[in-house]
C-alpha cells in the first residue's frame, strides 16, 4: 500500500501545505495543474521536489474554479470535462518531462473527484480524456464496494485503476465516506492509526455500523498541512514498512 | 515562404476570427494556449481543424492577461516567463498529441513577442523554456537586421529560428515595424501585394524611406478576421505558388 | 409592459451583441458585472450608451464562470452567493453613479437565474443580498404560476419583484419554459409576434398544450444579437406602443 | 500620525496575513478589492472586522493580476486604469455601505502604487477615477520631496492627499525608498523604532546618507504577517500615544 498526498496547492503569493516536509514520506504526489491551485512556478517547484525525493507524480486536475478551490460541483458537459482534463494533464506532463520526470497517473480533485464517483457521465468523460492522452496513465479512484464495476468500466477504455482509501475518514457500510457534516466523520489520531493498521494487516475497514468491509487499497490518501499531520504520516509510513 | 496565422483566439462563448475559412489557405497555425485566448474546448477544435487541413501547428503562448488579450507588457521575471511558457507549450503539445498531431514551433503572442524582440532577458527566458522542453521545437521570431545575432543566440540554446515577416506592415530602415500610431504604418491591399511580390521575387522589402532591405523570410504572417482579409490570403497564396 | 435585454456582454477584445443597435429600442438594460462577461471598460461603455438612450439599468450578476459564460450551475453556499451578488451589484452601481445614473433593479444571469427559480436557498440568498444593499433595488424574476408565492417571499425581504416573460420561448402549462432541447421550444418570428400580441391584448399566453395561461408581465425579455432580432425588437416596440 | 495596514489579502481557500490580530492596533485598513487578492467573502469578513474594531477603511485597488499579486507593472492605458479603479472602488464601497460603513480613502496596491509615484499618466488616471466617483474619497500617496507638487496635482481634481511614510524602509535623500535589492533597504526592529520615534518627535527621517529629511507623515504603513510584526505594531502604537 502506497501513500499519496495532494501537493503543489499554493498559488502565486499564497502558500498552502507543507510540501517540503511531506514529500520525503510519501510515494505519490498528486500535483495541482492550475485550475484549482498551482500556477506554473508552483508546478515546477513541486515537480522538482518530487524528483529530489524520488516520488511518483500524478496529475491532480480540477473544475476551473480557483476561488472555490475546485470544491464546488459545476454542471459541465462531458466534452468540457474531457477538454479541461486533457489540458491539465498535458500541462503537468510536459512540465514533468522537461525535468526528466514521468507522469504516472491522474487523480481528479475535489468536486470533480466526487462527481466522478457519483455520476457515470463524468466518470466516462474522465476515462475518455485519459484514453485519448497519448501516454498510458492510470486513474486513481476511490475504493468502494463498486470498485470491480469501476474497474470493468475503466478496462473498456484500456485504463488501469488505482484503488484509493482514506486514512482519516469513517466509512459507511457501502464503502462510501460518512459526510463531513456528521459526527465522527473524520477520525482522530488514535482512530486513524487503528484504521491503517487494520487495512495493512487484514485489508479491511470497520464501518460506522461496526461492519467489516473488505476494500482494495492500492494507495492511502494522507494530508500534510501541519506538524501533527506530518508526524502522523511518518507513523503511518513506519506501520506500512513493518506491515 | 510559408504563411502563418494566429488562430484559436475564441474564448468560451466569444467567437474571434474566421478559423474555418482561413485554415485551408495557410501552412502554419499559431494556436492560443489559454493565457490570452483559447480555452481547452477551443484549443481542441482548432487542432482538429488544423489536422483536417494538414496545417503545421505552433504554440502561441502569452502573458497571463485574458482581459488585455496579451497585448499589455507585464514586468515578469525570467523564471516566471520560463514557467508560463513551459505550461502553455506543454498544454497545447499534449492536446495535439492526443489527436495524433505534432507541435512544430513556438511563436510568442502580442506583448510577449514584442518584449522578446526588445529585451534580451525575455528572449533568453523564452529560449530557455523551449530548450528545456523535451520535444525539439523551433522559435518563430521577427526577421530584422539583427536576425543573424538572434540566430546565434538561439544556437546557444540549440534552437532553430523561423524568420517571420509581416505582409501588411511598413518597415523602417533597421527592419523594425513602423509603429501603428504613425501614418501609413499598415499597408492597404495594393501595398500588401506589392510587398509580398517583392519578397517572393527578390527577398527584399522597401522601407518607409525607400531603402531596399534584405530580410530572411521563412514565413509570412497573415490575418483572417473578415472576408476581405481571407480573399487577400488566397491572393497571396497564389502569388507564392507562382513565385 | 417594458422591454429588457442582456447587454454589455463583450469582454476585453471579444465583442458580443449589437448593443449600439439594440439600446434605442429597449426600456431596461441588464448589464453584465464582470463575472460571466463585461470587464470594467465594457461596463462603462454600456452605462454611457444606456444614459445616452435614457434606458433604465439593472445589474446582471452571475456565478463566477467566465469561460462558461455563467451558464453552468455551480454548487455555491448561500453565503458565497450573497457575497458575490453584493460585489457585482456594488461594482455596477458605483460605476453607474459615477456617470450620474441610478441602478434600479437586479436580474441574475444564466444558471444563477435558473437556480433562483428552482431552489429556495438560492432565491433567499439573492433576496438577502439585495436587502442588505443600501440602495432600494427591485428583483426581476421569471413570471410563473408561482409568482404570487415568490412575491410574498420577496416582501419578507422588503423587495419588489418585476415579472419577466420571454417573447421567444414556448411555455408549459405550469408557466415554466419548455426546455431548449425539445422541439418548438423556441418560437419562430411569427410565433413570437403572436405571443407578444396576445400578452399585450389579454395578459395571457398559449402553452404548448394549447392552454391559456395568465401571467403577470412587467417586462418582456428580448435578444439583439443580429439584424433580424433587432428588427424584431422594433416590431415588438411598435406593437406595445399601439397596444 | 495614523497607522495603516494592507488587509483582506486572503483569497478563497488561501489565508494571508493575521488580520484578526492586526486590526485592533491600526487606524486605517487598506482592503483588497478582488484584483490582486480578496474575493467577495474575504472582503465582507474584512469589512466586518474593521467595523468591530472601529477602523477607517480604504480601497486597495490593483492591476488585474491575481497570480502576480498585483506586483508586476502592466502597461495599461489611462482609460483602462480609470475603469478598473472605478470598478474596484465601487465594489468595496458598496459592500462597506451594506454593513453601514463609510469608505474614506483609496490606496493603490503594489505595482500600481509604484507606477502612480513614477508616472504622471498613471497618477492622473487614478486621480480622475477618484474624482469621477460620486463619493468624496482621499488618495493615500507616498510622501516624498515632491509631495507638494503631488498635492497641487490632486487639488486640480479636487482630491485631498494622505501622506504615507514607511516604518521599515530606508529612505534616499530625495525621499524615495532604497530598492529592496540593496543592503539595509529594509530596517531591522531597532532601526524601525528609531525611525518612528524621530518621525513622531521631529517630523523628520534620517536617510541612507545620514541626511535629515522632513516629510509630511499623515499615516505610517505597517505590516502584520507574523507575531513579531504584530508586536512591533503594538510598540509603535504606544510610541504614537505617548508622542
Amino acid at each position: 500500500m502506497k501513500l499519496n498526498c495532494d501537493l503543489g496547492e499554493s498559488f502565486g503569493n499564497w502558500q498552502m501545505g507543507q510540501d517540503i516536509q511531506v514529500m520525503p514520506f510519501i510515494d505519490q504526489a498528486n500535483i495541482a495543474c492550475g485550475f484549482h491551485a498551482g500556477d506554473p512556478m508552483v508546478m515546477l517547484d513541486t515537480l522538482k521536489l518530487a524528483k529530489a525525493n524520488n516520488v511518483s507524480i500524478g496529475a491532480h486536475p480540477s473544475y476551473p474554479d480557483l476561488v472555490g478551490f475546485g470544491r464546488r460541483s459545476m454542471n459541465c458537459s462531458a466534452d468540457e470535462i474531457k477538454a479541461f482534463m486533457l489540458y491539465q494533464i498535458a500541462a503537468i506532463d510536459g512540465m514533468a518531462s522537461s525535468l526528466g520526470l514521468n507522469l504516472e497517473y491522474v487523480k481528479p480533485h475535489g468536486a470533480l473527484y466526487n462527481d466522478m464517483m457519483k455520476d457515470l457521465k463524468v466518470r466516462q468523460a474522465i476515462l475518455l480524456a485519459i484514453q485519448q492522452y497519448p501516454k498510458k496513465l492510470k486513474l486513481m479512484m476511490q475504493s468502494t464496494v463498486n470498485f470491480e464495476t469501476h474497474k470493468q468500466q475503466a478496462t473498456e477504455f484500456d485504463i488501469e485503476l488505482l484503488a484509493e482509501v482514506f486514512a482519516d475518514r469513517c466509512y459507511c457500510d457501502d464503502g462510501s465516506l460518512m459526510p463531513r457534516s456528521e459526527l465522527n466523520a473524520v477520525h482522530n489520531q488514535t482512530k486513524i492509526l487503528e484504521q491503517v493498521k487494520q487495512l495493512i494487516e487484514t485489508g479491511t475497514l470497520t464501518t460506522n455500523n461496526n461492519k467489516t468491509l473488505t476494500l482494495q487499497a492500492d494507495s492511502l490518501c494522507v494530508h500534510g498541512d501541519n506538524p501533527e499531520s506530518i508526524a502522523m504520516i511518518q507513523t503511518i509510513r513506519d506501520l506500512i514498512k513493518r506491515g
